[in-house]
């Protein structure tokens, strides 16, 4: 929890940027996993800890704007509850610390909100994703669940955006413990993985290491020996000597801050001639584009030179011919680099991605494409400083795709299919660190985790 | 997954229980953290398993009795998904394997609900616990959300409760692959557990540990030196010696059977001797309460019984006086032992919790009680051949209820208060096992788990 000023001030700015009625925030609550009481573990939402900092279940908020009043929703434990859940803090006292006098019961929100209604008041929401919340939303404003997001307020999530969108020191600190969890699960890994174990057994060391340091996972952990899965959650492969091993990972901080850094690695600990071509390709896009990035630039420019520095690369391989701007601007390289150059990040890996990506990752100067690939973008906008950014470029060999393009031979001038073939069980490879963007450049953010070759092998061969 | 025939079988038996109408199941669906796509790993609902026994997200299904038809409703990946998802086996082979002819489209579940509805034939479905699946009943039903509760199939229920509450040798088979990784966790604590340690330093490991072990945990991991606090979610505690850890945790097979151990264990790897006569009466009770299991016996009783065992502990030790019988009749033992001795364990941890209790643990001859601790009992029924059920007695020192209960004087002949000052401080002790009733007795399921004093004292000081 930060300190009890940055609550009043996120609130205050947030106040100014909006007119009349009641911003209604609603926490999280337990989420099932196989009956009621056997929850996954807990986890607030991210604009609720940003604005009101507290981290437990079944809280509500409002900022009557009309009044210039807050009021946190909320029920203290009985002594029933203290058996089994131990001594707990008054909510009362909790509030306190976030500079929150008014504190109500739960079950008077309902009440709140229907008199505000009957005023005639607009009662400002942003887009429900857990449904406990929508079917609450449902209770208290007689909107069916399902119809809720026509109802959403397009100024109140525009001004949450605009607010988290630029981080301040406090939160680049957070984000800085996030990436020391990430380094120790990289450095980790680096150490372990070896030929003739399964995914799992080194992925579950992992991601118990993050719990270890106090932290845990801002996303599932992609482990794979087939990178070129894009979101793959199996780890049943066996890992074997010729392999490379994709691992996109990031821990989350107690204070929920995410990192989110994606690392290549030989199986064997080695490199062969071929990986380090199609890898050296990657990691040039990936320098390249974060030596552009800085304030003022789009982020789609970014994401299209990284194209352009990947497509130089397969054409050096002779897996693509061409004109390179021709390729990139046609679309071809994303038979190879189907997704995103990178998302937001902040209280969330990618950041607001609940609020919606049309006003996260793009604005009235920006809209997004409708091509394959480019279409995937998250994040295309004009870059500010604070914002922090995920720069992950990649090359994937998928076999799918590549027969479905090759059936219809789709940019046949531009890719060359024949030379392909021999590529087909390759797999994938990706690059990812987080950015800050400062006032004339941008940082990388966390401790260095080896991304050159021979820092990788060096590592992996101790 | 089970043969082909398990599944065939379990549904004639389910049939065979179950008049006319539709009987419907809904699977579970991911579920967000804290955003649409950052979903917690996917957990199947555990009676949709037993049935169907496929273990993917966002499938229905129905039985129609009156016309013998069997339905599973879910959509097959697109090629788009390919690329994120990787190659996906087709729907209609996964469900061959487990014996269903006829697929649908998730699209068509509604209008099928709704011709049914229409000939006013009965819709038969299970209380639902995920509020997605709320919602997806009021758009198919027509019931508002929050009333789905007065709409549920108590016929429907307690087939499947009589079904799932008697465990077929593989089904046993399966909760002892979840008990062999509970067992790795165990042993792996009584290693690693030593003073100056944070409480997530170890636990993250052994969670870690069942992922590694290619399966995860059944519940959230209890794992505090705060013994006292039943269901303690918080390890930030710093170890210390003269202290005890309570460990209470179960693996879960990839089949997503579960184990569910309890042991405590000294954070220097010795007792002390306060320690080991409150131990000891523990592990008296429990391994009193562990003979008494045979088919016929009333769960109650054997709660009872180890009520008097602990009661009778308590008495040596100075804690409680007068008799027994009487004391643990009124309640008293109950500021020491307050919760039940154990649950149904199967596919679920507290197996079948979300069908309600009243149906699982209790029957028209036996009702739950009203009494403090008794109240809390999940399993009073008499048990059969075929159950698995914990027996997990334990004595706690919670200084909230001490308080409570002197300051009322709370049955004052039967609790010596002012001996009970000097244990303020003690913490918790409780012991678990894994029972499989028997056709003569019971056996304890899974690799023996060290419980003796110097059983454990031997592998801690290794």
């Amino acid at each position: 929890m930060f300190n009890i000023e940055t609550y009043k001030d996120r609130r205050q700015r947030l106040k100014e940027r909006m007119k009349d009625g009641i911003l209604l925030f609603l926490g999280n609550n337990e989420s099932p996993m196989n009956y009621p009481a056997n929850v996954y573990p807990f986890r607030q939402d991210s604009t609720f800890l940003y604005f009101w900092g507290l981290d437990q279940p079944a809280l509500a908020a409002v900022i009557d704007l009309d009044q210039d009043k807050e009021i946190i929703f909320g029920d203290d434990f009985s002594v029933d509850d203290i058996v089994w859940m131990g001594p707990q803090p008054k909510l009362h006292d909790l509030c306190a610390q976030v500079g929150v006098q008014t504190v109500k019961s739960s079950a008077d929100l309902a009440n709140f909100i229907f008199r505000a209604l009957q005023k005639g008041r607009p009662i400002h929401f942003l887009p429900p994703y857990r449904h406990d919340n929508m079917i609450k939303l449902q209770e208290i404003l007689g909107i069916r669940a399902d119809y809720l997001k026509n109802y959403v307020s397009v100024p109140f999530i525009k001004a949450v955006v605009e607010l988290r969108s630029v981080k301040s020191e406090e939160e680049i600190i957070e984000i800085e413990k996030a990436l020391d969890i990430t380094y120790q699960i990289h450095l980790e890994a680096m150490k372990l993985i070896r030929p003739g174990l399964k995914e799992y057994e080194i992925s579950g060391v992992l991601k118990g290491k993050a719990m270890s340091l106090g932290g845990s996972l801002s996303f599932p952990m992609i482990f794979s020996v087939h990178g070129e899965i894009l979101h793959n959650p199996h780890q049943l492969n066996l890992m074997e000597k010729g392999q490379l091993v994709v691992l996109d990972c990031g821990g989350e901080a107690p204070s929920h801050y995410a990192g989110d850094i994606t690392r290549t690695l030989p199986v064997s600990g080695k490199f062969s001639e071929e990986q380090k071509a199609v890898y050296q390709a990657v990691l040039s896009a990936q320098t390249a584009a974060i030596e552009m990035i800085q304030p003022g630039i789009r982020f789609r420019d970014v994401h299209l030179e990284a194209a352009k520095v990947l497509t130089l690369g397969l054409k050096e391989l002779g897996l693509m011919k061409g004109n390179i701007d021709d390729a990139v601007q046609a679309g071809a390289h994303a038979l190879f680099f189907p997704h995103g150059l990178g998302h937001m990040m902040g209280l969330d890996v990618h950041d607001m991605e609940d609020l919606g990506e049309e006003y996260v990752g793009y604005d009235e100067h920006t809209k997004r494409s409708s091509q394959f690939g480019l279409a995937n973008l998250r994040l295309a906008r004009e870059l500010k400083s604070g914002f922090v950014v995920t720069v992950e470029p990649g090359i994937y060999f998928i076999p799918q795709l590549i027969d479905l393009w090759q059936q219809e031979q789709k940019f046949k001038d531009f890719i060359n299919y024949d030379k392909l073939e021999s590529y087909r069980h390759f797999g994938g490879i990706r690059i990812e660190d987080d950015v800050l963007v400062t006032e004339n450049g941008c940082r990388i953010l966390g401790k260095l985790i080896p991304k050159r070759i021979e820092g990788i092998e060096a590592i992996m061969q101790k």
